[in-house]
C-alpha cells in the first residue's frame, strides 16, 4: 500500500511517500513544494494544487492523510494554511483517493508513542522507523512522512470510506 | 465588463455575476453553492471547485472579486472558509482570471459609503445600484452581488494586473 502525507502550507507544503508491505515499511521519496512571496496567493494555489496532483498521479497513492492544524496560530496563518488545505484535499478528492486527517497530537502519537514529544523525536523516529541513513529535512517534509507512518498506523486499525474524512 | 463576486464559504458560498457598461451596472444572476454537511471536506470543496470553474465558463467573467474573512471568528470557521477561499482562487487563477480581494469594511464602504453600515443597508443599497425588483437573497448571494458590486467600483480606479491579487 502507497500513502501521500502531506504538511500543507502556502510558502512550504510538505509531502511525503511511504509503502509498506505488511509491517515492513519505507520512504518511496519526499520533499517539499514551495512557492515564492512575490507569486500572487492564487498562483501559489495552483503550483500546489499541481505538484500535489502530479504526486497522486505519478505514485497513485491508495489513501491521504493531512495534517489538521494547529489551533493555537494566528487568524492570518490560519486562513493561509486553509487556503492550502483546500486545494491540497481537493486534489485527493478529484483523484477518489481516501483521506485521513490528524492532529499534530495524533502524528506524535503515533510516530513516537508520545503526544507532547519534540519535534527532534518526531525527526528522530520517522527516520528510524523508515530506516533512511540521514534525518529527514526540511522540517515539514519530516512531517509530511510522520503523517504518512500516522496514516499507515491508522489504516491498519480503521476501515476507511472512499473520499470521506475519517479521523483515527 | 462581466465581474464574478464570491463570498466564500464550505457549506454555502455565495456568488453574483454584474455586467457593466460605462457606468450602468446590472445583475445577470446570483446565487449560492450549498454542500450537505454529510458529505465530507474534500467532496464539498469540489463541488464548490466545480460549480465556481462553471460559472466562470458560463459566464466568461473579466475579474473575479473574493470577499476577505472577517478575523474576528473562531479558528475552526476561519480553517474552513480558508478551505473554501483556497479552492476558489484556484478556479480564478486556472482560468486566467483577474483576482481582487476585499475586507468587508471595504465591500460596505463602496456599497453604502459607510464601512460600517449594517448587513440590512448593504442589501438595500445592492437592491437599488443593480436595480433589482426584490431584495437579493440568500445573504450569501446578496454578499456575493456587493462583493461584486464594491469589484466594479475599485477597477474603475486601479489598473489590475492578470492573476494577480490585488487590494483596492
Amino acid at each position: 500500500m502507497i500513502t501521500l502525507g502531506i504538511d500543507p502550507g502556502t510558502a512550504i507544503c510538505g509531502y511525503g511517500l511511504v509503502e509498506t508491505h505488511g509491517s515492513r515499511i519505507k520512504a518511496l521519496t519526499y520533499g517539499v513544494i514551495e512557492t515564492h512571496p512575490d507569486m500572487s496567493s492564487a498562483m501559489r494555489l495552483k503550483k500546489i494544487h499541481q505538484e500535489v496532483d502530479s504526486l497522486i498521479k505519478q505514485f497513485k497513492p491508495d489513501v491521504m492523510g493531512v495534517e489538521l492544524l494547529f489551533m493555537n496560530k494566528n487568524v492570518r496563518t490560519v486562513m493561509a494554511v486553509g487556503q492550502a488545505r483546500g486545494v491540497v484535499l481537493l486534489a485527493a478528492a478529484q483523484n477518489d483517493l481516501r483521506l485521513a486527517e490528524f492532529t499534530p497530537l495524533q502524528v506524535k502519537q503515533a510516530v513516537t508513542g508520545y503526544g507532547k514529544a519534540s519535534k527532534e523525536q518526531v525527526i528522530y523516529m520517522t527516520q528510524r522507523l523508515l530506516n533512511l541513513p540521514d534525518k529527514p529535512h526540511p522540517d515539514d517534509a519530516a512531517d509530511a512522512l510522520a503523517v504518512a507512518i500516522c496514516t499507515v498506523h491508522c489504516n491498519s486499525i480503521n476501515r476507511m470510506r472512499v473520499t470521506d474524512d475519517w479521523l483515527c
